[in-house]
């Protein structure tokens, strides 16, 4: 065992947004009209949290549109349709990850993808 | 017994989506310069469940302040902190009802504030 | 309009606990071995709400088997997965209501199913 | 920038379980006679979740009971009062996380405990 360095913990504060995000919002109404303003309260709840340094949340559109209940005209936000980038800053060392949907493992998955000392 | 009648569904749905809103929303990180397009996007995506006629978010902007951790400077979004008011529309009746913090109860009251025929 | 009476107020109670229920805990990571325990909690925090006389949960075990990611073995808590049939008792009005998958319009709809005297 | 291995997947893991559980489960209504039950079933569905070594959850009784509202006798989860300890093993390493509420900070604070290979 190494003593717990930087690094770990800006990882393990990327880890902690991805998840929290997940959680906080899927199963929230959405709809076409609503895609926009929910991408940006996304971002915004989630840059509060301690050491963030960006987030950036995308909800693919075309998931939403094949979704959308017929007769009520909106449908739910699922992990799936939930494309985040996120970067932690911690201290000198930035941690970015992503939270993507993976079509061959059909789930969506959450991947660090680079770290960095500033 | 009598037969379920269209006042009956109004207040029903009514319920549903105070509810629906509670649960789904208390827990979102928030600040004072968030608040307002936290209490927009509730409202928007409550706006898009069946039925519902107006709706209405104002979240407690003092009760906020003083949840704020001093050394964040965030807090999360809790029941108490919510005032909504929320008009149903069912074929021809109105159900008007309300969230609003009870202070003698210190609890976060849904009720039922009036019905009419349009 | 006419006063709010007992009736209103059961079937509103009852409202808000399908919503509530369903927004609380949609997302929750399941699998055949533990949708009996989720199940019972379900049911049991449901029960601490005001009025609630009885509330049984049962969770669609083939749809959970269905949506089983290959890989991890597991899959999220869906609307369309609950099944829960609920009684308010508001004074001396009884209110049952159920959350049920309707196939024909691919939606976790919400019903009154009856209301009576005790 | 270094290659991204064992131990930084090992930590991120860990924090995504930690903020999944967190906003899934606040909210929940509670009280001291489900207080078992709800630690059993949040760590059974953590437990499912990629790569959860173990997951041992306690609820604080004392904020439970404290928190409990006097006319209703039940109260929400909030994040102060989980207690948690958890275990990632991937591949040949363990991050061992928690989530504790820190007085101090008056703020339920994620941190890891150790990093180990097996």
């Amino acid at each position: 065992m190494t003593d717990i360095n930087e690094r770990d913990k800006a990882v393990f504060e990327a880890g902690i947004k991805l998840g929290a995000l997940y959680h906080q919002f899927v199963g929230t109404p959405i709809s076409l009209e609503t895609v926009d303003s929910l991408e940006r309260i996304i971002e915004e709840s989630i840059a509060l949290q301690p050491h963030v340094r960006s987030v950036s949340v995308s909800i693919d559109r075309e998931m939403v549109e094949k979704k959308l209940n017929p007769e009520f005209n909106y449908c739910e936000l699922e992990g799936r349709m939930l494309d985040v980038s996120l970067q932690i800053l911690y201290k000198s060392t930035i941690a970015q990850v992503e939270l993507a949907y993976n079509e061959e493992k059909d789930y969506p998955l959450m991947s660090i993808k680079k770290i960095e000392e500033m």
